[in-house]
């Protein structure tokens, strides 16, 4: 099971991560769109294939007269989270999530001062980490994400998502998502898409932000879980959060996830590594107009450059694949004219 | 598991299961209503306290000058379908759906002749398909649920709904669902809610019709299910069906649902039986305006009657709990002017 579970074996990552030669994000400076109308629909994509293919199957899925017009209902797109709407470098930001929150709860466990995996977190000997497995690892997320109501979780991330800044950009981690994909979501939207989160991360990390961030409301976010359970604490009603993996919605696990919580096949899917391999080989594979995107982290300027031998969002059968499918990939350095909003 | 699997389970019921001395559905006759104002609102529902409760609950969270007023994004509506959207008896319907299945497949399966519990069913002999226990109900659903991808198995429910017609009654099953309830879900839906299913029954065999029968898409459903597995089928991706229980979206387990699928509490939940109590428990013991509503099965003339010593759809506990937690109890005889379109 654990090898599926992205966000959390690559805390082996944090080992090896040294602080990279790179700027800060800085706004590329802004160009003078060819149209009024391109302007207005989005804004920060660069004239090229990638913005075109994007106004050609929206514009053919909405006409009416256009034998690939989709209703409205079956307008349906998906999008990968990490790396594909906010950063994931130098970890997924769930990971750092989990970190600090074994720090925050090391109070009320003494225990851990001499425990692995906990003690080489409240060290920093992320090493020491790394050699316990990945049975030191699972025990890292329960910790951090079981073991409370869903109400007291969803504060937890709230608060830490006030607070905590991304380690390299000294950013909140919501400001860390991409101003090419919001605008994105929300021109689909205004053409009758509904939008999804389809992500390999934990659904209840990103319900609590994703509807004021991205416009995406908790209904439409698919993840990956821990199991809760219906009791009653002192006579209320709770949800409580088990130490029990429920679904690993990554790789093959994508097209399911999107089955059991949406029940119909998307039209337009976007991803960035080859765990959206599937969502887009399922997507694109239906009849009718279908159009697969893949973000490519071309920017080490702005962002990060990376793809077939990165640990976190690693891209290589896309890459390979891409051009014989159909499926267009997005060049961060050049169609993009901004990152960051 | 299988004992909260209840449209499995049932299928015990149909060895008792004879004629009952009933009337098919008449409509009631049409009586004006008090005003052309409330006529508009919810046509089918006498003047009562049922219907004060909804049109009272309805505007108090929608007006912005009430303390009760709740955003329109978390106006969430939750319906179980068996007797609550649509009528259960003499069994769920999707027990009918897998015994006329089995019967459909046997041509396939010459060994089914002689084997229980299929050589039950096959010879319409009940009693023996009752005598092999849970581990010959799960085998039924199994051999009528799993073995073929998605896209085939939603076929097969369409054309079983398009044929089939209910053995006591002679209509199509989608012809037996509540008047009264189409008009609360526009009602809700007019009001800035968004309806959701929360059902005991198969997600999957719900998907398919309720969109076009109760105006709710198929990714606001939420049910009990079997696993799907992602494949490659002569070089192009299905999902394949299997023969494994998911989960099970019943009691305890609707609470659990409803945070899985939907991640927001409802503030408006309707149920029929015990089955749905949890749901309304967790709906109205959340903060601020809540409604729960019961429908109360008292209707032998247009309907059943039944509820305490029903097998299906039993309400006992909610009955007793009904006033002390504030839940209306909605009399079908007497609060509805009709039952179906």
């Amino acid at each position: 099971m654990l090898k599926h579970l992205p966000w959390v074996s690559t805390v082996f990552l944090l080992v090896a991560c040294t602080p990279e030669a790179r700027q800060t994000a800085s706004p590329s400076a802004q160009q003078e769109p060819d149209s009024a109308e391109i302007s207005a629909l989005l804004a920060s994509w660069m004239e090229g294939p990638a913005k075109e293919a994007i106004l050609d199957f929206v514009a053919a899925v909405t006409d009416p007269g256009s034998p690939d017009f989709v209703p409205e209902p079956e307008r349906i797109a998906t999008f990968d989270n990490d790396g594909t709407l906010w950063s994931e470098k130098p970890v997924y930001f769930q990971l750092l999530f989990a970190i600090d929150r074994v720090k925050a709860l090391a109070v009320e466990h003494p225990e851990w001062q001499e425990k692995q995996p906990f003690k080489g977190v409240l060290e920093d000997d992320l090493e020491a980490v790394a050699a316990t497995g990945d049975h030191g690892l699972l025990e890292l997320v329960m910790a951090s994400h079981a073991g409370m109501t869903t109400a007291e979780f969803e504060v937890i991330v709230e608060e830490w998502l006030a607070t905590a800044r991304h380690p390299e950009l000294d950013r909140a981690y919501t400001e860390l998502v991409y101003q090419p994909m919001l605008e994105l979501l929300d021109y689909l939207r205004a053409n009758g898409f509904k939008t999804f989160i389809t992500s390999g991360g934990g659904i209840e990390f990103m319900r609590p932000w994703v509807e004021e961030v991205y416009g995406i409301p908790p209904e439409q976010v698919v993840g990956s879980s821990i199991k809760v359970k219906y009791e009653l604490l002192d006579g209320r009603p709770v949800l409580m959060r088990q130490p029990e993996i429920d679904f690993i919605d990554d790789e093959a696990g994508k097209p399911v996830g999107i089955h059991k919580f949406i029940g119909r096949r998307p039209i337009l899917a976007v991803g960035n590594s080859d765990g959206d391999f599937e969502m887009l080989e399922w997507t694109t594979s239906g009849e009718g107009a279908r159009l697969g995107l893949l973000i490519h982290h071309t920017d080490a300027e702005r962002e990060w450059a990376y793809d077939r031998d990165s640990h976190v969002g690693r891209l290589a059968r896309g890459l390979d694949e891409a051009v014989e499918r159909g499926w267009i990939v997005v060049d961060m350095k050049n169609d993009w004219r901004a990152v960051y909003p």
